[in-house]
């Protein structure tokens, strides 16, 4: 018997392109596949990452700063902010334009401008590792330092770039909102590029010079959402153990315990299919009715059917 | 007896600074005015200019295509969504901040990004005539309109700026969206700057390089969410006639007869206060128990309550 999910996907900002052009053709193969879902009758709701257009963002307002006096430098939080609506803006409309040539009378997808909350003494603060924006001289990275504070890391002999901090994220700002926009049956797009980064200074809410793993954001808002599903978009299939040397295994199917086993064990790459398996793994042992799943996007209406994908369940 | 109001209120990008710490400062008086309104029990939604803002981005997006040749001139369309994004972070947060320093425990402010549809045929697609950004030398601006297609306008002396259109606003895209957290309580930030101006081309949705003017468009959303006032912000408490005359009066209320006498005599400058007449008329003549106000940000709660202000009505 069919059973209507309500299901958050994350995809990835690097799937969307680095240009506006790339972007523009990127979302029309994104809203199919959405639609896909939408199409057999599940409730979607959409998170999206934003690392090459925060970068792309941050570049244009440093650009901007350079060459106007007036312009001091853009904090991260307000370039991760703007590219939330850069992408919301012409992902709503190719889901709104599929829907529509798939005989969808009511087309009601929206952006939500999403804040989320990270704790100013996670350990992540610290130690500043995520690159953004493009690779500089050694020159212009120490004025970067001096002008606006930077951390900026040498980069495997390739120039110098910004590293900020990627806290886990703690609280959607916007829940509230978001909460009664998918109980009224919107199509919503949240929490893009992992949500603005945000510290709770007494009733202030401070941007910070961070960037949220958009799938660790997703995993929140799933749980808050009481999502049935959380769908984890990647460039591959299906997870493997033991990648690339004999006794190499593609999983089908992995209950929280064993997903653990296998972090601890080294099976997955930092900054690559670690979080995407420690996010899926958040979601799924919040519930036994709550499962993630890690696969292509292409793949996501099969893997929906039992048919490919990676299963991550209690 | 008080009677709860739902309310628009149109606020002037002007009125919130021309960089991001004077806009930082702009919205704390701002979000103070909105609160008294909603501390009085009224139900605010808010729309916002976003004339400097917009022309700020613009440029930063200019300057980064100067910089990196792979990235082409990023369209007004997409220039406005973000800054919608850019003013509403800042905006959402002072109203935040200010409820809760009002004691008030939960606060939904939610920005929406929001598209506001425009007809193609209209004349002024025909005529540009609202300048954004900054003055440009002649050679300048001879290659943004060889390299974009730009149309720019010698300005009094100052030099060129570019020129686009200001359509009239037919529909707004994401009214389901914004009538359901209107209708759930949410404080809701919307139709920013006028909204992301788009044309209809079959079932997609065209970026137009225009800008919408907020007031037309604050009037439209005050119709479609059946709103009891729309409040027109602006530089000056009261609407004049025969300004800067001897007869000159400061009218405190006027019905929609008068104010299409006093537009025929002209008696409102254009560009300034003939389209937020305009706009007022256009929502006061849609019923009887619909008001229009314009008056200062400062003095909203007066002239709700009758002391001041420009009241126009049926």
């Amino acid at each position: 018997m069919f059973k209507r999910k309500r299901i958050v996907i994350a995809l990835g900002g690097n799937a969307l392109g680095d240009t506006l052009p790339e972007q523009m053709i990127a979302v029309k193969s994104t809203a199919q596949a959405l639609c896909d879902l939408i199409e057999e009758g599940h409730q979607v709701v959409v998170v999206h990452g934003n690392g090459p257009q925060v970068g792309m963002i941050n570049n244009a307002m440093s650009a901007l700063s350079r060459e106007d006096a007036n312009q001091p430098n853009t904090p991260l939080s307000v370039c991760v902010a703007m590219s939330q609506a850069y992408i919301g803006y012409d992902l709503q409309n190719a889901l709104r334009e599929e829907l529509r040539k798939r005989g969808f009378m009511r087309t009601p997808v929206v952006t939500v401008v999403t804040q989320v909350r990270v704790d100013e003494n996670d350990p992540a603060f610290k130690n500043p590792s995520k690159p953004i924006g493009r690779f500089l001289t050694k020159e212009d990275a120490q004025f970067q330092t001096k002008a606006y504070g930077h951390i900026m890391k040498e980069d495997a002999g390739r120039g110098y770039r910004r590293v900020v901090a990627s806290p886990k994220p703690v609280e959607i700002v916007e829940m509230d909102a978001i909460n009664s926009l998918v109980d009224a049956g919107k199509i919503v797009i949240t929490c893009g590029g992992g949500g603005i980064p945000v510290v709770l200074k007494e009733d202030h809410l401070k941007g910070a010079s961070a960037v949220i793993d958009k799938d660790f954001a997703s995993a929140l808002l799933a749980r808050e959402l009481g999502a049935d599903m959380l769908i984890i978009l990647t460039a591959v299939e299906k997870v493997a153990v033991n990648f690339g040397k004999e006794n190499e295994e593609w999983i089908s199917d992995m209950s929280v315990a064993d997903a653990k086993r296998y972090i601890a064990e080294g099976q997955f790459a930092p900054g690559s299919m670690l979080p995407k398996v420690q996010a899926a793994v958040e979601f799924a042992e919040s519930g036994t009715d709550r499962t993630a799943m890690i696969t292509l996007l292409s793949k996501a209406k099969d893997g929906l059917k039992g048919e490919t994908g990676t299963v991550i369940h209690l």
